[in-house]
C-alpha cells in the first residue's frame, strides 16, 4: 500500500500510456448531460478610446435591440451586440434581406469577445507563439437569404462583433432573433447555497467566481473554455476544491479524475492533461506539481463527497502518481531538488522563479492529503506516507533561513531566492508551525525583491496559505485587490491572467490571445465560503 | 387567342407580381432528384508562370495523391489538387493530426478554382463590381483532430487549393480520403446518344459542351453553378435547345418554364431571372428580349417532347409574354424601337451595340415561333400572330442597307451600326431570302467595324444563323474557333466570356468573378447535333 521510490533514480518523461479501459469507460458513463439555455443580447455597442478605462475602451450605447432588428446593413458595415455578461455556447440569428433582389450570398465576419480589445481591435495579425486558430473569429457564407443562421462552434463570450463583407449591391441584411445558446455542466436556474456575506465586494467576486467556475463547466473542468478547453490536472484541483463549495456536482470532478486514471504513463505517473475529444488520450505535457496533485484532488473530492468506493477504485493510481514527485526528494537532504528530472516544474508561469521549495511543500502536502484519505479507506493500515511526511518535513528547514534581527524568509536555489509561491506551499504544506509560517508568508510578501506571482493559480495558493496560517485579515486583502481588481477593470469572469497596471500583459505574446474566464481563476468562491467561513463569523462580517 | 398590344402605349418596367400558385405547385412537384457521384483527385500540382499559357499558368504534378496522403503540413503550407475537370458539388477529406499533442483547432482556407487564376493567384482583393461574396473561398475552423471535414456549401470546381492558417506548434495535419461528390440533375453514367462526327476537335467541342450543361443542370437550369446559379430566360433557352438534343431531360424544361409562368408581372411581362431559394419570386430584372424568349422557348419544348398540355396549359402566360415585346414595335414604322421603353434590351454585353435590329429579329422570331406552337395546339384557329408577322416582315426591310456595288448590310440606329448580333437576329427571323441574308451576314462578319459579340450567347445566335442562311461551313469554322479556342485555352467546360487574346477580360471588372462554366456555352452539341447534321452528312463528315 506504501508507495515504493526508486531513490537516487532520475525519472524523465515517459509517453507511453497504459490505457485503463475500464476507468475509460467509468469516466465515459459520467459524461454530464450539458444544461442549456437561451440568452438575448442587452444593447447594440460601440467601443470609443478611453484612457481611464482598464482596456483603453469605453462602451457607448449605439442602439437598441428594438432599433438594431429594423436596421439595414450593408458592405464594409459592422456592429457589436453585449449580451451583458460571461456565457459558453452558440449563436443564432436571423438573417435578412431588403431589396428588390436578394441575387448574391453574404459574406460575414463574427468576432466573438470576451472583453472590450476582443471586439474593439483587429485581432489580426496576431503577434503570439500559441496557435492563431484559437482567435474567436469566423467568416461565414450564406447562400441564400432569408434564413435562419446558426453557428455550429461553441464559443465563449459577452459581445459579438458582426461585420458585413460583402452581401450584393442590390439588398440590405438585417439581423433579428439574435440568441446565445449558453451551455453547461450546471444548472443555472438551480440555486447555489448563498454565503451570507454583508459585504457587497467580496459577495460581487464571489458571484464572478463562480460565474467562472459554470462556464468552464463543460464536459469536462475546462480551464479555459475560449482557448485551451481541456482538463489540466492542477486547474482540476482548484475547479473541484470550489464546486465542492458551491454546485457540489460531484460526478464530474469524478469523471475527471477517472480521465487522468485511465491514461496513465507507464511508469505511473499522469499526464498534466488530457484531451476527450475526439477521443480520449493524455498530453505528452508531464508537470511533477501536477502529477503530485492528483491524489491531493481524490482526497479532498472523497472528503467532501463520502465517496469511499472511487478514492479505493483509484487508490493505486495516487499512489503511482506520487513516485515522479518523490524521485525528486534528494535522499540526502531530503529536499526537493529540481534539478534531478527534466521535467516541468510548473508553480506558476512567473520564468525567474525557482521551484525547489515550493515543489517540496506540494509533494509533502501531498503526502499528508493521501495520508488522511488512506485513514478513511483503510482505517487499520499504517499510514503510507508517514515516513515521507516525517522526512521531507525534517528536510523542508533546509529552504528556512533564519537572520538575527530579522524576520524568517522561505528560500530557493544556490541564490536563496525569495519568492511569494515559495512561502505559500511551504506554508500550506505545514511543515512549520503556523506562526513562523505566518511571518516568513508575510515577510515574502513584503520583500522588495520577492518574485512575485503572475498566474491566478499562483496567487490561490498564496492567499489560501495566508488564511491558513492565521492571516486572514491579508488574505481577504489579497482577494479584495487582486479578483477586485479585475471586477473593477470591468470583468464579468475571472481571467487568465492578471496584471493591474497592463492589460494588454500576456503569457502567449499577444493579449488577443488570452483567455478572460480561466478555471484557475475561480477559487475566490472557495476561499470565502470554506476557507475564510469562521474567520467571518468571527468577525461579523456575517449576515444573519 | 390573339394578344392585343397597345400601340402608342409606352411600357415600362412593372415589379408586382401575380403569383400563380397552381403553377409553382407544379414546378415544384418536378424538382428533380439530383444525382450524385464521387470523384477522386488525380493528383497534386503546382502552378507556375508560363507566358505561352493562356492563364500565364502551367500545371506541373508536384505529388501523387498517394504522397499527399502520407504528406504532413503545418502553418503557412499550402497545395492545390486537381480532380482532372469540372464538376459541381462538395467536398469533403479527413483532416489528420501527427504531433505530440493535438492541442488546438487548425484554421484551413479552401480556393475552389475552375480554372489555373482561381488558384495560383490571390483572390483577395477583387476589383469587382458585382459581390465578392461569389469568390469561392472559405476559411474554416476544425476543432478536434483528427475528424472528417465535410464543407456545406456546394462548389463549382476542378481545383482546390488548401491553405493551412494555422495548425498548433505540437503537431501536423494531413489530408487524406479527398473527394468531391458531384451533383447534377443528370445522371453521368447513362450515356447520351453519340453524334457519329468523325472530326476529333468537334468531338472535343460536343464533349465540353454536355459536361457544361450537366453542371449547369440542377435543381433549375441555372445560368453558371459558380456564380450567380439561377434561372435566367435567354439562357435556359439555349440550355434546353442542347438538352432537347442530348440528355432530353424534359421534365426540367418544364419544371422551369412553369417556374416562370407562375411569377407573372401584373402587366403579363415576365421577370428576366427568378431565384427559387429559399423561396420563388421573380427577380426585378425584366429583359424585352428575354421576355420574348418565353414562347420561343415553350415552343420549342412541346415540338422536341409532344407535350401539347403544357403548351396549352402555358399558351396565356406565352400571349402575355408578347405584350411588352410587341409594344416597341413603331405602328408607322413597323419596327423595333428601343426608345419605346426605359426596359433593358440585352442581345449581349457589348455595350456599343445599338439593339434596335437585333430586337427585332428577336420578337419576329418570337411570333414565328408561337404561330408553330398555335398550329399544333390549335389546328383549327387562325395564327394569332399573322398579322404581327406580316407587318414586321414589311418593317424588317427598315434595317437592310443595300448599296449599289456593295454587299447588303443590316444597320441599326441613327448611326447606322453594323453588328453581328443585328445580322444574327434578322437573319434568324427568316425576313429576308436566305441567299440575301447570308450575304448581309458575312458582309457584317467581315466588316472592319462592325460591333463584335461579347458573350458566347450572343455568339451562339451568330453561329446558328450562319447555318440557317446556309453558310453551314463558316458556322462550323465559327464554332472551331471560338468554342474550339476555349478548349485550346484549357478549358474543362464552356465559360462565361472569352476573348482569346485576354486571359483577364471580365463583364465585372475582375477575371477571378467570372464563371468558368456557363450554361449560354453550351449550344455547340445544338449545332452540330441538330442545326448542322444534315450538311455534316452531306460533307461525309459522319462515321457510318
Amino acid at each position: 500500500m506504501a508507495v515504493s521510490v526508486p531513490e537516487n533514480q532520475k525519472i524523465e518523461v515517459i509517453l507511453e500510456t497504459n490505457f485503463n479501459a475500464a476507468f475509460a469507460n467509468v469516466a465515459e458513463a459520467l459524461k454530464p448531460t450539458l444544461h442549456e439555455w437561451i440568452d438575448k443580447p442587452q444593447e447594440v455597442i460601440r467601443f470609443v478610446p478611453d484612457e481611464a478605462a482598464y482596456f483603453k475602451w469605453r462602451a457607448e450605447r449605439r442602439m437598441t435591440i428594438g432599433e438594431l432588428e429594423k436596421h439595414e446593413w450593408t458592405k464594409g458595415d459592422d456592429f457589436i451586440v453585449d449580451f451583458g455578461g460571461h456565457r459558453v455556447g452558440y449563436l443564432s440569428f436571423h438573417l435578412g434581406a431588403v431589396g428588390v433582389n436578394i441575387d448574391a450570398p453574404c459574406r460575414l465576419r463574427l468576432v466573438f469577445g470576451e472583453v472590450p480589445t476582443d471586439v474593439a481591435e483587429d485581432l489580426h495579425p496576431c503577434n503570439t507563439w500559441i496557435s492563431t486558430s484559437w482567435l474567436p473569429d469566423e467568416t461565414i457564407n450564406v447562400d441564400w437569404l432569408p434564413t435562419d443562421v446558426s453557428l455550429p462552434r461553441r464559443y465563449s463570450f459577452r459581445y459579438v462583433r458582426i461585420q458585413v463583407l460583402d452581401n450584393g449591391p442590390k439588398f440590405r441584411v438585417t439581423f433579428s432573433r439574435l440568441r446565445a445558446t449558453a451551455v453547461s455542466a450546471v444548472d443555472p436556474f438551480v440555486p447555489v447555497p448563498t454565503f451570507p456575506l454583508a459585504d457587497a465586494q467580496l459577495r460581487a467576486i464571489d458571484a464572478a467566481a463562480m460565474h467562472t467556475l459554470r462556464d468552464c463547466m463543460q464536459s469536462v473542468f475546462e480551464d479555459g473554455p475560449r482557448r485551451d478547453r481541456r482538463l489540466w490536472l492542477g486547474d482540476l484541483r482548484l475547479q473541484a476544491l470550489t464546486n465542492h463549495a458551491t454546485f457540489a456536482h460531484f460526478a464530474l470532478v469524478k469523471r475527471c479524475l477517472y480521465l487522468f486514471a485511465a491514461v496513465p504513463r507507464t511508469n505511473a505517473s499522469l499526464p498534466a492533461c488530457v484531451y476527450n475529444f475526439p477521443t480520449l488520450r493524455g498530453a505528452s505535457d508531464y508537470i511533477v506539481d501536477y502529477d503530485a496533485l492528483f491524489g491531493v484532488t481524490l482526497a479532498e473530492y472523497v472528503a467532501a463527497s463520502g465517496d469511499l468506493e472511487t478514492g479505493r477504485a483509484l487508490w493505486e493510481t495516487a499512489l503511482g502518481s506520487m513516485r515522479g514527485p518523490l524521485a525528486h526528494i534528494d535522499p540526502d537532504t531530503q529536499r526537493f531538488v529540481g534539478a534531478r528530472t527534466s521535467a516541468w516544474k510548473f508553480c506558476d508561469w512567473a520564468e525567474e522563479l525557482h521551484t525547489d521549495a515550493s515543489m517540496h511543500g506540494v509533494i509533502l502536502l501531498a503526502c499528508k492529503k493521501l495520508n488522511a484519505l488512506a485513514a478513511q479507506l483503510f482505517p487499520d493500515a499504517p499510514a503510507p506516507f508517514a515516513g515521507d511526511v516525517a522526512r521531507m518535513t525534517a528536510g523542508a528547514a533546509g529552504f528556512l533561513r533564519e537572520e538575527e534581527g530579522q524576520e524568517p524568509l522561505f528560500v530557493s536555489g544556490p541564490d536563496a531566492q525569495v519568492s511569494w509561491a515559495s512561502a505559500a506551499w511551504l506554508s500550506l504544506s505545514g511543515a512549520f508551525p503556523a506562526t513562523l509560517a505566518k511571518r516568513a508568508l508575510l515577510a515574502a510578501l513584503a520583500h522588495p525583491t520577492a518574485v512575485r506571482p503572475l498566474t491566478p493559480y499562483c496567487f490561490h495558493h498564496v492567499a489560501e496559505a495566508l488564511a491558513v496560517v492565521g492571516a486572514e485579515r491579508e488574505c481577504v486583502a489579497l482577494v479584495r485587490e487582486y479578483w477586485g481588481g479585475m471586477l473593477a477593470a470591468g470583468a464579468d469572469t475571472f481571467w487568465e491572467c492578471f496584471d493591474p497596471l497592463d492589460a494588454r500583459r500576456s503569457p502567449y505574446g499577444d493579449c488577443h490571445n488570452n483567455s478572460y474566464c480561466h478555471a484557475w481563476s475561480c477559487t475566490p468562491s472557495y476561499l470565502l465560503r470554506v476557507v475564510l467561513r469562521d474567520w467571518f463569523e468571527k468577525e461579523g462580517m456575517t449576515l444573519r
